[in-house]
């Protein structure tokens, strides 16, 4: 890989933190790259649930990524239909060696074009809405293509940012990274997959996110109206 | 539990910012609870790896908590010997119903006082130095004990979350959230504790810990001689 190797982390409001922050968590310990938060606007952006952070670079300023990340959550709908926002995502992500995202942050690489004719993941409540954008969805927690590279909800992230750290650095860098942050999980019920939940999960879960996925579908419809 | 039920997150510099927003991620989402995140001096705090966050609260303004969650991080050493932030993790950890840390978040429990005669866990690196503190070591990677909740390092802070959500608010709320995040990992390695990991990984890993634990142990030996 080139050094530095430049990871931009692409955010926007109210994305879901954990999306961006397992990623960075990995992402940011492998040696000889450069890791680079940013925003449309830079400076303080507020996530999903209170948490803020700031600092954050402005994406007009940065001139080249060598891999994009894209996290989801609830703020991916506006980010999607910000025509500016989403000529960034389109300029970095078009001369980028990897293009990766955690969630519904896929919708956005989708919107923008950038992953036409690939198999992707999402999180599983909305990983459908990809065949809009000619994206093929897959339900693998990590969903390679190429130099495409997605997949699951939230806590995906972490196995996707190992498995990227596989690819640019090595196993070994991989695992030293897998050890450190301690990630051997024992999640305390077997429910994280809609496939393995209890029916009454699944459908309390749903109905949170119904609203989501509505608005989601409909802001999609409207950009293919447009398009 | 008491509604609403207040969750206070007590963050230093220099934090591991995964040990705090893997739980902050899963905690934040309790219906009835109120998160609050705060640090010494509240506003603008800086994170292990670059990240910051701001609009932290200020511990002093905070008068109860009914948990108290502290993460680790290369900062923790500092933190520990700082009386005035020490002071503040006691005046809340007394009267809090939940004793709770993830990682090296459990040194600083003991060093407050609040985890004597507890067993408790922490990062495997540095989880022998609880002792110092009269607490017992252990491995397992959620460790409960009364009141007291911890565990191992950095990504244990999911499984500590869920657990902890399990207790405050049931089963159903727990598996709800576990898979609104969808927690089913798929970690690339089996490498995520010492006692499974290659011996090279292991090596690398403490070789690139050792400055922090002997730190950690000097810091301690000086607490000791000032008690």
């Amino acid at each position: 890989m080139p050094k530095p190797f430049r990871i931009v982390f692409i955010l926007y409001p109210r994305i879901t933190q954990l999306d961006f922050t397992g990623p960075y968590e990995v992402l940011a310990r492998v040696p000889g790259a450069e890791t680079i938060i940013a925003s449309k606007d830079g400076g303080t952006l507020p996530t999903e649930l209170g948490l803020t952070f700031t600092n954050l670079a402005k994406l007009s300023d940065i001139d080249r990524a060598d891999l994009i990340m894209i996290p989801g959550g609830p703020g991916q709908t506006d980010a999607m239909l910000d025509p500016d926002f989403m000529a960034q995502v389109k300029r970095l992500g078009e001369s980028a060696q990897y293009i990766t995202s955690v969630c519904t942050g896929s919708l956005i690489l989708g919107a923008a074009g950038l992953i036409k004719g690939k198999r992707a993941g999402s999180h599983w409540a909305y990983r459908e809405l990809l065949t809009n954008f000619g994206a093929i969805p897959d339900d693998a927690r990590v969903v390679r293509d190429g130099n495409v590279i997605t997949g699951g909800g939230v806590t995906a992230g972490i196995d996707i940012a190992l498995t990227i750290v596989a690819d640019l650095a090595g196993d070994d860098v991989a695992k030293m990274i897998q050890l450190a942050i301690e990630y051997a999980p024992a999640p305390p019920f077997n429910c994280g997959r809609p496939e393995v939940a209890e029916e009454k999960t699944v459908a309390a879960v749903k109905q949170v996110f119904a609203g989501f996925a509505e608005q989601r579908r409909k802001a999609i419809e409207g950009l293919k109206g447009a398009a």
